[in-house]
């Protein structure tokens, strides 16, 4: 880690592996099928690590990481983004070259379409209804009038696969009991609605679930067939602040150089900006803001109080908190930055420069291999 | 752009040309070198209209892009990013390809380094002394003890060029007065010290300073030898929030697609989330916040009252203001999002479509090109 240019995104493998075996072990216990979300990592190497080194069933959140994931050998895929209908001839060709593609949506107008480019293309497209558990973003309450009609267009077009929620407030549930309470929730939406569905003589194969704080809170799925959950393979700051982990679980820092000094204002300077962290300032909101991130040193160890407080484009300011004796780091130490929202910080990497802590915590661990990530759309 | 999947990209070239020409003019009129910042649309494409067809003198913020640029021409480049040990050694390979690069410092530590490299390397490394003028970020304020120092460091080793200066401060400054005094302190500032380091017989051949609100502020650059600005080619929302330029002038926009409707709560959602936009809401501190963007339709018609409000990975929300009727976009309808931070929203993007509006408004404009982007560090 002396040696590439900075910034450059790093992943711990040992965390990674911890995290995922944490989730896992969990999903086992509650008797669901594990479907990771790959819109965190968005690396086929890393995705190995999900399924104990075969290809096994992921989400996704383009069809870019469909069509690369499916060219690394995964077969099981569900898009979880509302489809719409210029996107369903990439969904076709996928499905034509083996591919099961589950595709999600939330209105009459999308299952028609779905339905009519199925039998157009003489093939199945399995979907899921999107329902909406906490009024998030998208879906169908579980008691929407329209529910039974649009798995009745599917079914009858034999597309329906079954339900998707994701309770994507569950990231402001700031307590343990509030966290239990959101998958409760998540999972009383998903089942009842699945359970409308049948009552109506549709048939309901898939009832899923899942965000990372849900997925970490659940202690009952009865009637949930498979969970989801994208950002626990490398944690971050905002998952810390929720304690669904603790910071020795962060698997993802950005390496910076400090470039400058500014004793009159408390700033040591970076080379690390925002486009090397993104601009997500997902702990603003919560009890302990992180600003850009906590910062360690190459090793991987905290230095206390000290913090990313601003971000230009290719530089990073970071401060001492609570009145800290600014540490000293001359020009061209290399530093490791924690952030905010892993998924937003790995989006800004073309791959990772992969270390394992589990080989001894040295002063520069060796970098042990690098990870490509699918990017674009 | 009625084809490509998305979300991706666009770039009217007519407004890119046209707010290119506006500060040519200035620079024109104020007599000095204009060397645009590349860092926004970091595209040899569209560098190639800043000088009439030609590379001509540009800023760059990553050495990826001084080596790009170089690649495709370019000769004449300011690295503006302070610079680390480690960075030497690619800055003298292009030296040796015949490229200027000048690096940019604030410290002795760094003069002696750049220094050290450039009789080791038996080569020139021009290089410019980083001075503070409003306190946003790195530099030497123009009466520090220590550059007259750093300037002999670096005059004894053949590398002293000049002093760079850039008013960070000016993105906060709210009435065209606000942005001239910004303007006025940026020239004295970096007058100040081109002045003192004169004075103690070392050389100085650039003064240079410059943002896109001081450069279009400026009024008398009397000692400034060049002018430097890089957002100005596609403009942005915080641009138009200052009043540096009209809606009419933004470039950029990203072009999504509707997939869902929540009636019940007042959303319009799209496949266009902060993958897309970036997590820039630099709006956010404006008298007028635009949330995550303004809305158009496809032939860049601004929808009244349609504010982009809030982004997921790859969801956008859309909302009205003040009470405004929802207008009905049906699910596939393709619009355009104006972004808050052009640069920002720039490098979620590996290139840009480009299309042109003095051909005329269509309801869907034809792609006429395609820009990559630099990418990386």
């Amino acid at each position: 880690m002396a040696d590439p240019d900075t910034p450059f995104a790093v992943v711990d493998v040992h965390r990674t592996r911890r995290n995922i075996a944490r989730l896992r072990a969990r999903a086992d216990r509650l008797g669901v099928t594990l479907r990771p979300h790959v819109k965190t990592a968005k690396s086929p190497d890393a995705a190995l690590l999900l399924h104990d080194g075969t290809p096994g069933p992921v989400t996704v959140s383009t069809l870019a990481e469909a069509e690369a994931f499916a060219a690394a050998g995964h077969r099981d895929l569900t898009y979880a983004v509302g489809v719409a209908p210029h996107k369903l001839p990439r969904v076709v060709a996928l499905s034509r070259r083996g591919v099961t593609l589950r595709v999600l949506l939330d209105s009459t107008e999308q299952a028609t379409f779905v339905a009519s480019a199925a039998r157009e293309a003489g093939v199945a497209l399995p979907t899921q209804i999107e329902i909406d558990c906490d009024g998030h973003r998208g879906g169908l309450r579980p008691d929407a009038p329209g529910l039974t009609g649009i798995g009745r267009i599917l079914h009858e077009a034999g597309c329906l696969d079954g339900v998707l929620t994701h309770a994507g407030e569950s990231y402001f549930a700031r307590t343990a009991e509030e966290q239990r309470e959101a998958a409760h929730a998540e999972r009383d939406a998903a089942v009842a609605a699945a359970e409308r569905l049948r009552a109506a003589g549709l048939p309901v194969a898939t009832v899923s679930v899942g965000s990372t704080p849900t997925a970490h809170a659940a202690d009952d799925l009865t009637g949930v067939t498979e969970l989801r959950a994208g950002n626990y393979v490398f944690f971050d700051l905002v998952m810390a602040g929720l304690g669904v982990c603790a910071l020795d679980d962060l698997a993802l820092s950005v390496v910076v150089t400090v470039i400058g000094h500014r004793p009159e204002y408390g700033w040591i300077v970076t080379d690390g900006g925002w486009t090397a962290m993104s601009r997500d300032r997902g702990t603003a909101m919560q009890a302990q803001d992180q600003g850009y991130g906590l910062v360690t040193d190459l090793s991987g160890t905290l230095i206390p109080n000290l913090v990313m407080t601003a971000a230009s484009q290719e530089h990073g300011t970071l401060t001492a908190r609570d009145g800290a004796a600014l540490p000293e780091l001359p020009i061209g130490t290399r530093l490791r930055v924690l952030p905010n929202h892993a998924c937003a910080t790995a989006a800004q990497h073309h791959g990772y420069h992969v270390v394992d802590s589990a080989h001894g915590r040295a002063a520069a661990p060796a970098v042990e291999a690098y990870w490509p990530r699918v990017t674009g759309w």
